[in-house]
C-alpha cells in the first residue's frame, strides 16, 4: 500500500485513531450516528458483525463504547480493508477481525451473530451520478450489493432474535421495511434524521429484531444542525463533545 | 334517531357545523390533520372517496377547503351515517354522498376514484382494551376491517396514479408500507406526528400513489404541543387559528 495518501485521524475517543485515504471514501456523520445508535443497544458480550465496513469506522467506534466487543468486519474493497487493518494495528485492538469478502459469498456456516450493523451504499444502480474517484463508486452505489441482498444476508447471518442496525437514506424507508419483512427482520425502532428543523429527513436509523413482533417505535427526530447553523446538542454529544 | 344526544359543533370553517353524539365516537386531532394533509394535495375537481368516514368529519373539512369537491363517504355504522347526513343537510351541501356500507362489500364496478382518504380503526383485534361504549368499538378496533383489507380495498377503488391519504398509528408504519407495496400503492410522502418535542411519534400521515415510483419523502415532523404545553403554530394554523 502506498503510504503517501494515508491520513491518521484522531476519533476523539480516548486516543483511538483511524487511517483514511483522503482521495477515497472517508467516513461521514451517518457512520457516527449508526455507531452511537447501535452501541447504546448492543451488550459488550454480544458477537457482532459489521457489513460494508469500509475503513472500519463502525467497529472502531463500537469498540470505543464497548471495550473488547467481539466484532467481525466484512468489506469487499481491498484498499479499505488494508486501511481497517492498519487502524486496528495502530490502536492495538485484538477484538476486531477484518475479512475482505463479498458478503453474498460468505459460507452458510457463517451465521449465529447476536448483532449486525450496516452502513451500505445508498444509491441504486442507475440513480445519481457515477462517482469518478476510485473507492467512491462501490461505497456510494449499489454496484456490488443491492438493498435486498444486504437485508437478506443480514437476516441469514443473525441468530434468532438477533438484532439488526442500519443507516440509510430516508426516502428508501418503504423499501427497507418491505425487504426487512421479507427477511423476517421486524422493525422495532426508527429515528429519522433531519439536516435542520423544517427540512425533509435525509437519513434514517433502523433497529430490527429477527423474528420480532410488529410494534415499531418512531423515536424523536434527530436534527444535525440548529436553525443558527451550529451542531445541535444531541449531535455534539454523539461526537463526544458534551455541552 | 334520538335527537336528545346530538350536539352541533361549529367547525370554525366559515360557519360549517358537524353533528356529533357525545356518547359515541367524536372526531379527534387525527381527522383534522388528515383532512389538512389531503386538502393541500387534492384538486377541487378530483373525484374523492373517504373510507371509515364516521360522522363525516373528513368530507366536511375537505369541502371547507375545496368548495364543491365531489366526495363519496363510506361508513358501516348506521348511527354515524345518520349524523353525517344530518350535518350535510344542515350545511346545505350537495357534493357529499353518504353510503352506509361495509367497504369490503362494495361492487367491483365501484372504482376509478382520483383520491381516497382513510382514518380507519387503529387497534388490531386482541390489542388494547375493548371499548364499552356503543359506537366506539368499531371506530377504534379492527372489528369490521383490518389494515390489510383497508389498503387492498383502497387500491382497488383508485384509478391508476390515483392518490391515497391515510392517518394511522406510527408504530404500525412497517405494516402500512408492506401492505401498500402489496397493493401497488407506493408511499410518496410521510409526516410523523409527535405529541411534543422529545416524545415518540404517535401518528403518521401517509400519502401514496397507485403504481407510483419508489422515492418517499419524509417531511418535517409535526409537533402537536410545544414544550410549554400550548398548541404549536403549525397545529393552530391547521385548526384555522392563524397566529
Amino acid at each position: 500500500m502506498d503510504n503517501g495518501n494515508i491520513r491518521i485521524d484522531d476519533l476523539q475517543r480516548g486516543g483511538l485513531v483511524i487511517c483514511q485515504d483522503p482521495s477515497s471514501f472517508c467516513f461521514g456523520v451517518d457512520a457516527v450516528l449508526l455507531a452511537d445508535f447501535a452501541a447504546s443497544r448492543i451488550n459488550w458480550n454480544e458477537r457482532t458483525i459489521d457489513l460494508c465496513s469500509g475503513n472500519g469506522i463502525i467497529p472502531l467506534l463500537l469498540t470505543a463504547r464497548l471495550d473488547g466487543l467481539d466484532i467481525t468486519s466484512i468489506e469487499i474493497d481491498e484498499a479499505a480493508c488494508d486501511l481497517a487493518k492498519r487502524s486496528i494495528s495502530i490502536n492495538k485492538l485484538e477484538n476486531i477481525k477484518v475479512i475482505c469478502q463479498d458478503i453474498r459469498k460468505l459460507p452458510p456456516s457463517f451465521t449465529g451473530f447476536d448483532a449486525l450493523t450496516a452502513n451500505p451504499p445508498y444509491i441504486p444502480l442507475g440513480g445519481g451520478l457515477p462517482s469518478q474517484k476510485a473507492g467512491f463508486e462501490r461505497a456510494k452505489h449499489e454496484v456490488s450489493l443491492t438493498l435486498a441482498e444486504l437485508i437478506t444476508t443480514a437476516s441469514r447471518l443473525l441468530k434468532n432474535k438477533g438484532r439488526f442496525f442500519l443507516v440509510h437514506r430516508s426516502h428508501r424507508v418503504g423499501e427497507i421495511f418491505n425487504e426487512m419483512q421479507r427477511s423476517s427482520l421486524a422493525p422495532k425502532q426508527a429515528v429519522f434524521v433531519y439536516p435542520k428543523p423544517g427540512s425533509k429527513s435525509n437519513l434514517v436509523l433502523v433497529y430490527g429484531i429477527k423474528n420480532g413482533g410488529e410494534w415499531c417505535d418512531i423515536l424523536p427526530p434527530l436534527y444535525i444542525y440548529n436553525e443558527d447553523g451550529n451542531y445541535t446538542k444531541e449531535v455534539l454529544s454523539i461526537y463526544g463533545q458534551d455541552v
